[in-house]
């Protein structure tokens, strides 16, 4: 079945950009990524820390199913309400280095909404790693939860 | 007369390295990006925040020899003492975008020093706008002002 979050990987470079459209208004689709409780509801991640604003950061740790805990942290840059976040984003104790986001959303109409992810890498190889992970699929499935969860707080 | 602040910016790339070897100690050269007061002195720009520190921000403010106020700013997603910072930077109401910033330092011996900037940004058009500026002259001039005002510490 074709996966709804569509990744884009150029040849040679150290980006992607990622898209995703959501049966969600805008406010909805926002609040999934800007409030700890939502956050923690579809990425099935613990929130340590989320500042949702300019110079905020974060930090979320995500527990396998082995029990090993894993985390991850980063700066926001940008914050502005339903349209953008600009931040860092850092996999902590791997080698994939630290990565910089822009999330984009804007409504398609009332109840539908865009998410633009672009996402830059440390090099080309790193982002390369990146995709040898099982990374489409894992942020389809995430982006899958995403809509079931926040579907529920309309 | 050769610049001692070298760029590299390879064809095609969204990033440039920018390398620089300074008679300062590690320590001294680190306090340069840290310190506020350095930083007013050598950059020539007013600090409003400068949060040194892992998940801390900043916020500067040059003015041009017109009076015109122009700032700058972002976040600091890691930083490790005479070592390390990474961080985002932008130019506010600019076309250039966030930027991405790896500074890292090393002691040669010492009484001298290597700074390694790597700069990321947003797309290769971006870097291609920032090229087009005295960049070059403006950052190798900064580098000799931070070596001059800083050797004064010592």
């Amino acid at each position: 079945m074709e996966q709804k979050t569509k990744i884009n990987a150029e040849e040679g470079k150290q980006e992607l950009v990622i898209t995703r459209e959501f049966d969600l208004s805008v406010e909805l689709l926002f609040k999934a990524f800007a409030e700890p409780e939502i956050v923690e509801q579809w990425m099935g991640t613990k929130v340590l820390k989320l500042e949702s604003k300019k110079h905020g950061s974060y930090q979320f740790e995500t527990t396998d199913p082995k029990g090993n805990k894993h985390r991850f942290n980063g700066v926001i840059h940008e914050f502005v309400e339903n349209r953008k976040i600009t931040r860092t984003f850092e996999m902590e104790n791997t080698p994939f280095g630290v990565q910089l986001e822009f999330y984009e959303s804007d409504d398609s109409d009332s109840n539908r909404s865009k998410l633009n992810m672009h996402v830059i890498y440390e090099s080309v190889a790193q982002r390369n790693e990146v995709l040898k992970l099982p990374f489409a699929q894992g942020i389809n499935w995430a982006h899958n939860r995403l809509q079931e969860v926040v579907s529920k707080l309309k």
